[in-house]
């Protein structure tokens, strides 16, 4: 029985403002769920970082309430951040089948099987955590066994979809649970939690059956070798390619890490399903002829160190492209890395390769995974939420998301665009937004977690810009004076030979400087220290326009 | 009259698998004339760089037989290299009134106005540079006052047409010379190299009228103040936002430093009109209602000092944006930019701003001011060229015009992809490639030019990553034992702070290293440096998969 002390609160932790690193809470009094556990690349801004992951302060914080973290799907920006989080704060892990395939794999990479318990679910599955009942309905994405949740407290029904499109004509059979959809929302939803990747194209996304038949037809004109480059994990494609192969008598070859790692899983739980003998070793290629031949590879992000980047630059092991081979790009280049993918293609074109390449509303080699704004109308109608968070994108996504909302009826008072960090409370049915938990980037370097931070990366900025001068300087302890130095070693500033003035005149500054200084019998180090600094770095602006980190290092003997 | 030893030479020394530094050369016997003299920005990879210019060690060793530089047109990547360049080589230059009127201001904010001198021509103009008599003609882009280059040489006549589109409604009465490439064809073309960015693009670009009608049609339904942002060197564009804006009874006010320099050479020279009251000036903004006004900024790349995305972080001086305001993108994003531009398109929808952004196909605030396949097939009809040598574009976009080529009937082994530095040789009118002259990215970093290379680059690089350990580490120079240290520093590494378990073994390892080598008696430093590098580096990298520069100082007292 709802009493008026029973809180109701949706966190957003990461997610929102952003693509990447996905996680947000549902918390019941004091049971807490959690929804993904992603991560997302760092900006060109972080430099040195590998990885972006959630703070989970309030998590560690409220560890006693923590439930269980339920997963909707298997793509790195919902999962990516598993195994540096239990590091830190171990809990029960629910998915489907393929998604948790998919974690199990990362987790033995990261020598963390066994350290936490996982939970099989699907579609049809009830389970309550701690005093929260949860149910699920199948969605279509870009990996099958998606899912969105239902959290049925006794506030009211909170709805995640998770990623989704509408896909009438799936691949596998994989159809969406409309009806279930339907009837969620006849009975009633408190709060909405919506995809907004992609509030701001027009129109219906279509079936991913559109590139299927794209595949089909580049496949019945190639005469070489067909290389075809997608998203490891978009699973349903993969089958695609496998139907277009065996229709043109090819076998298939995987190049890439990933693409290995998730056909094997696909192929052993059922996901993908292909005649044994049609998949061949990538060292055998060469013992069949070009128009036998299939090769699966990742890279279609232009990503410089992934196997269609090595069959590029003809820096491959194994393989190698030809004058006369096809390369389809079953992707479209995700903003910031254009660059990269044109590269490629400027070096395939060079080999007298045939490329397909370009959007994949153009190529139709690709379609999104994320619902177009019909298809975001149609979950809201369907839904028909009181209240509405729009989750899953930037800020200009969040706020067409919004707009689309209104459109079809949700009362703008009642839409909430949230950060991260931002709760939106629900106390006797009422919503309220604004209270903010603790929050941020969880930067992960190496093998580091949380231990690079502003500072830190403001210097690697200094230094990658202009360098750093060192100036290495022995004082006498007795009388102050000068035992050797200031030497100066200089790395990432310039060449030294070719800048022979410029690094005279540097010593001579240095010089002079602690020549006034000693002279003004100064004692302090420091003076010292900020002497030289302000001395040479005001010299080597005015002169060279440029702010290398001026270091000097000062040793009493 | 023409020997065996004639020879004309079309070398590329910037703009030929790359979008930028456009750069060619024209050479007949003794007589060098140069087309273009371009910069361009560094990828990231180019750490701390601020500008690229091409290499002119070509120009400099046949410094006397050059006579002259030919600019097609005023954009950065025709002009900007042109104050770098003439500080190492000074030469005459040659350009169109608007043209020459940009290079000024150029030239002047180097300081450098009057070292060089500046000879203005129009699309009637005709002259000879050595043996090289030159004409030209007048072609549409998205700058006024552009340009197309006969060589009349005895080999046979060599066409270049800058950067160029049919625009048939052009702006301004700034009509093509349709006729005169007509004319220039039929009297036959040697060589013909054509601009090759839209190569990738079927259709015909669209006429910038199409601009203007979305830009009335946007000011006429916008209540607040109007904000628009463009390149500002597009002056036809400038000219159709003053004409919306006479229209909607608005002023105009301009922010950025390019926008007021271009808006200012372009009126003082007659490229663009307006009545003298409609320009305010950007501090009187606040004494009219916000319906009275259009605010013409730049920074539509999301360049983050420009005033565009001051005025989305509300950071401009002089002017802010409220609700209510209509921004207008009249740009398509360049690949690369896209992310910069949509952080500022989440700030404005933050500040309750109406935004047209996106694709200009789809906004219909943006053409380019190249020309698509249709067009570059019009260009190779009109010229019917013996050979064809596609520049200006990277290698796809080239790749991409020489199937145009062929489609229009080049004969397939007259059409030469080259690179930069790389010539192409006509002897008795046969052609010939491959011949190679220096040639490469010369580094801008501050004030220097070419002092920063390879190995500067790769320090800044690794200190960009992982920062670097410094180890200070005081011997005695007469029995070699520890007077102080070993120290350590770091820099851009970790917060030492939260590392102190890692930053104590680092100490130890560096201890024990150092007292090993002192047990085996060793008395060179390297060895010390050596060792310390690699027992320091294997640590780092096994604990924590990070690899800072590692750099021990080591003094002996």
């Amino acid at each position: 029985m709802e009493s008026n002390k029973d809180k109701l609160s949706i966190i957003a932790l990461g997610g929102v403002n952003e693509i990447g690193k996905n996680m947000y809470v549902i918390q019941y009094n004091d049971d807490i769920v959690i929804i993904d556990c992603g991560s997302k690349f760092p900006d060109e801004s972080l430099l040195g970082i590998d990885l972006i992951i959630p703070d989970i302060s309030y998590l560690i914080e409220n560890k006693d309430k923590v439930r269980g973290l339920v997963i909707t799907h298997g793509h790195e920006d919902h999962i990516g951040g598993i195994p540096y989080i239990i590091k830190q704060f171990n809990m029960p892990i629910y998915a489907t089948r393929l998604t948790l395939g998919i974690i199990q794999g990362k987790l033995k990479e990261h020598g963390l099987l066994g350290t936490t318990t996982l939970h099989e679910i699907d579609a049809n599955a009830s389970l309550t955590l701690g005093a929260i009942p949860l149910s699920f309905f199948r969605t279509n994405h870009s990996i099958p066994d998606c899912l969105g949740i239902v959290f049925d407290t006794p506030q009211g029904v909170v709805v995640h979809t998770g990623d989704f499109k509408f896909d009438l004509t799936p691949v596998n059979e994989q159809y969406a649970d409309i009806h279930k959809m339907a009837a969620i929302g006849q009975n009633g939803v408190l709060a909405l939690l919506s995809d907004s990747t992609n509030a701001e194209r027009p129109g219906f996304t279509p079936s991913e059956r559109f590139v299927g038949d794209h595949i089909e037809a580049a496949f019945a004109k190639a005469t070489g070798k067909i290389f075809l480059s997608t998203f490891a994990s978009n699973v349903n494609r993969l089958q695609q390619v496998i139907a277009a192969a065996e229709k043109t008598n090819r076998k298939i070859a995987l190049l890439g890490r990933s693409m290995v790692n998730v056909v094997d899983i696909a192929l052993s739980l059922g996901y993908l399903r292909m005649t044994p003998d049609m998949l061949i070793e990538a060292q055998d290629v060469n013992r069949y002829s070009p128009n036998e031949l299939v090769i699966l590879c990742t890279g279609s992000q232009g990503e410089p160190m992934a196997a269609l980047a090595r069959l590029a630059s003809g820096t491959h092991r194994q393989v190698e492209v030809s004058p006369g081979d096809t390369v389809i790009l079953a992707a479209t280049p995700i903003p910031g890395n254009e660059r990269n993918v044109a590269r490629i293609v400027d070096h395939l074109f060079a080999r007298g390769v045939k490329v397909i390449y370009g959007s994949g509303s153009v190529t139709g080699m690709h379609v999104s995974g994320h619902a177009s704004q019909e298809e975001l109308k149609l979950m809201l109608t369907l839904m028909k939420p009181k209240y509405f968070i729009p989750i899953h994108g930037e800020y200009r996504m969040l706020h067409q998301h919004r707009l689309l909302a209104e459109a079809v009826g949700v009362d703008s008072d009642n839409i909430f665009i949230i950060n991260n960090g931002e709760a939106v409370d629900f106390t006797s049915s009422k919503a309220r937004q604004g209270r903010h938990v603790p929050n941020g980037n969880t930067l992960v370097d190496g093998l580091g977690i949380g231990d690079v931070g502003h500072i830190v990366l403001r210097d690697r900025k200094v230094l990658s810009e202009d360098g750093i001068l060192i100036f290495v300087l022995t004082l006498s302890k007795s009388d102050g004076k000068i035992v050797s130095g200031p030497d100066i070693i200089s790395r990432g500033f310039v060449y030294v030979k070719e800048s022979e003035a410029l690094m005279e005149e540097v010593h001579r500054i240095a010089l002079t400087t602690i020549t006034q200084l000693q002279e003004a019998k100064t004692s302090q180090w420091g003076l010292y220290k900020q002497g030289l600094k302000e001395a040479v770095g005001k010299y080597l602006y005015f002169q060279a326009k440029r702010r290398p980190m001026i270091l000097p290092i000062i040793i009493q003997v």
